[in-house]
């Protein structure tokens, strides 16, 4: 099973900032797009999890190291792999590179929340049944 | 009653873009602050009348025109006016200026539709009693 | 030579409000990307043309309409096509589709202006080459 | 000299995700406002300060933990406080509160780069000067 994914991403005037580079918020907003990628090619919709089990994300903490800008029109490689997987939360280590070089990479913890209430719930048994049976890391 | 709103909105980092100006679409968003801080202050919150009637809006036309661009820490003052009201729609109109110099203009046309079906449901009574019974256009 | 481009556009939660659809002025960044996109397959690369020549796009008039909304995770189809090409300026028509059936369409008026000055200036000839010389309407 | 600055956010639809919760990155770019009025009551115009020393802001380091979500139409508090400054970086030290319930937390890595090579160069004295003659912490 797919325990990680990585897409590209190319680099338009919306991401960027006066400063000529990504803005720094949005390299999160990237790896949202890698995360649910991943999530999606594990078969799991998140917006049906929702509906089915009330169930949502809640990132509850990410740490972020920006090393090299991006710049207008570059293309990228956004990676998102599940690291740890516990029974109501997750880690993904993220990566965002260019041509094979860091650029950006996070670890970013996410909860599964009720909907709701937004008090954690356990993660819907189609989450971990995706993630939580692995042994071997990294594998791609 | 209290039919049009001006609000200050400085321009940060994460409005600009690599050109160095506000991202054409930002100002949408800057307006869209304003038309909430005009229904704030005529009493409605969108959040509860989501949760009291089910309606929502929903934008159905926006014609935007770009004067002159904002730049990076500048002070802007964006307002909001209701200037057309029907049974399930309004129009705004709406400016955002840089001491007295118009920038940029548009009317945005919202219509009232049911949060879960998204088909057109009439305008709550607190909608219509807020804004309908105006006759002079222009009174901020 | 291409005068119309479409991308499929995946709809994040980063692209959503509380509403449970995608925010308005998304579509815009959105379009954004489609319209690079087109520049990129025509050859333009709109980072190097502002290095070379100067001039950078500057959108001036938008006229847009939702017709329905789109929801998480969908995916969705955005075009770009050059429907006017002045001295100084260009029309694209703009579509978004899910399976074939049009969300929001909205004409994107677009003038060249100098970097610095942020005064119109004359199309730089990679760009009028790129796309003037069609007689065609609607080529894909 | 003043250390921290806390501005007043209204959450809005723009910064809400289906989740029906403000979307994860966008509190940073709460933060970025903060942090930049911060620097406005120092006297202290990034703009100004990339025009005269060609020194810009990158952040190489966040780490952030949500506590709670806050929600559409909710009014926040956003700090920024300098807690750390060394030769050519800072450290902010952010908070995003609802009637003094905290919500959000990060620490906040900056450094000064030059605007075109976006490589670390010394901190421009007008910051220096702002911020590093401090010795009590957590002065308000």
């Amino acid at each position: 099973m797919k325990r990680s994914c990585t897409i590209p991403v190319r680099v338009y005037y919306q991401d960027t900032d006066a400063g000529g580079v990504v803005f720094h918020a949005q390299y999160l907003a990237f790896m949202e797009r890698a995360r649910t990628e991943l999530l999606n090619e594990a078969g799991i919709d998140l917006a049906r999890m929702a509906e089915e089990t009330g169930a949502i994300f809640f990132v509850h903490e990410i740490r972020i190291r920006y090393h090299r800008p991006a710049l207008l029109n570059e293309l990228l490689n956004v990676s998102a792999e599940v690291v740890t997987m516990g029974r109501a939360s997750f880690v993904f280590r993220q990566r965002v590179e260019r041509n094979g070089e860091l650029l950006v990479e996070a670890d970013v913890s996410v909860a599964t929340v009720h909907r709701g209430t937004k008090k954690p719930v356990r993660m819907p048994q189609v989450l971990s049944q995706a993630f939580s049976a692995q042994a071997a890391p990294g594998d791609a």
